[in-house]
């Protein structure tokens, strides 16, 4: 399964160069994976906040393939890479669709933390949602 | 008392006009106030974290006089304004010392909450090192 | 006319207060009025790379009325103030719509200026289609 | 050559989490090639405003090792990793000197353009400056 989020570029997250500036691509990441989450089911902030249960961010990686700019209209495709007890990962692509042109790809790993910072298992309810396939 | 802060523009702070974005202004003053705080000797820090005390932004002003660009060495001169009870305020320049410009001044009022979002008085001893003048 | 804009509150955009940092409130208002252009008939973007013009932000007040939080449904009610042959300014209301509840209201003044940062009168074409009421 | 650059991490910088978002990351990895260039000899600004020379970002990954926190006094060391004629790698460590921790370490790849985002080769002036080992 493949989440969709569509989003339209602001003009803070340009820089100077007139492209967006590359950490904003970090949380469009972010913004994929909260629908996901929904999509699968679950709030990622009532995990967070009614279960203890957080998703801290252990790795980030992207390639950046073709500058994004004000005012584009743009697709963030999430889905889920492996989910283990204690670590999930996703994937992410970034697209243009009126153009069809890829504007990014990337990756994060997540280890499964309490609210004081300590590794814990996820959740059962989650893994189950999070792996059912639909 | 003014406190003097000083920084470097960051790329990220830029957008494509090629000048710093308006909203960061609000940031460096935070870095003002946090400043003004450590030289009346104590941290914000612990303030909000081991006394229960926080300066939840109640209003924000900005009037931006100059643009700042990337790598530009300013300087954010912070002053108290009003201290009571149960709300403060601070002022602000910003200024490029090499040219002497102004850039921007503004203005935070703030309210003293706990952090449950409650409005409670401010610490007497916070009060006292805020209102020494020194 | 009032335009509106609505957004889910991203979780960079929260602070450790664990409510979204006043900053982030600038970054709406600036969609709010990127999207006032496109239904007023045109493109900010448009407006700045093809016809030199730009709305240098020159004044900004924000006054925060309730707290924000990661996730929150909000919607970014603007509207024009006044518009001049150099300067425009805009009024927006931050509003969650679940609840009804007043989350900030703020303002922003701009100066017309050309790509150069040289202040200009602005094209006729577009103070029209802002001034027109509909 | 190791450049440090020492920051202090902001409080717009922390998420509700209570520690520094993870994009964040990527902009101190900026503040660090900044710095090694000046280090170098040269001024990132000057080489992207007068030599219409750019280093686009084409990669960039983060390994999280410990948390940041509002407050913490960091350095970043940056070092260069492989300097082509149209390419160029950078390294981060992310260090709490004061005790000593490894926050987090990364690396980003650039490619060398020009202002209108065409690969070229770099000037062999910065080129020879950037492979100089002092």
């Amino acid at each position: 399964m493949i989440t969709e989020t569509n989003l339209r570029v602001r003009y803070a997250e340009t820089d100077k160069m007139g492209i967006v500036h590359h950490s904003n691509y970090y949380v469009w990441f972010e913004l994929g994976r909260s629908d996901l989450c929904r999509e699968k089911g679950f709030s990622y902030l009532e995990m967070e906040d009614d279960e203890n249960t957080r998703l801290v961010v252990a790795e980030s990686r992207c390639h950046y393939k073709s500058p994004a700019f004000y005012e584009d209209e743009l697709s963030i495709n999430t889905r889920i890479g492996r989910v283990r007890s204690r670590s999930i990962s996703f994937f992410y692509e970034v697209v243009r669709p009126a153009t069809g042109t890829l504007i990014a790809e990337g990756e994060t790993k997540h280890i499964v933390t309490d609210t004081n910072n300590k590794i814990r298992t996820m959740p059962q309810k989650y893994r189950d949602l999070l792996t059912t396939d639909d």
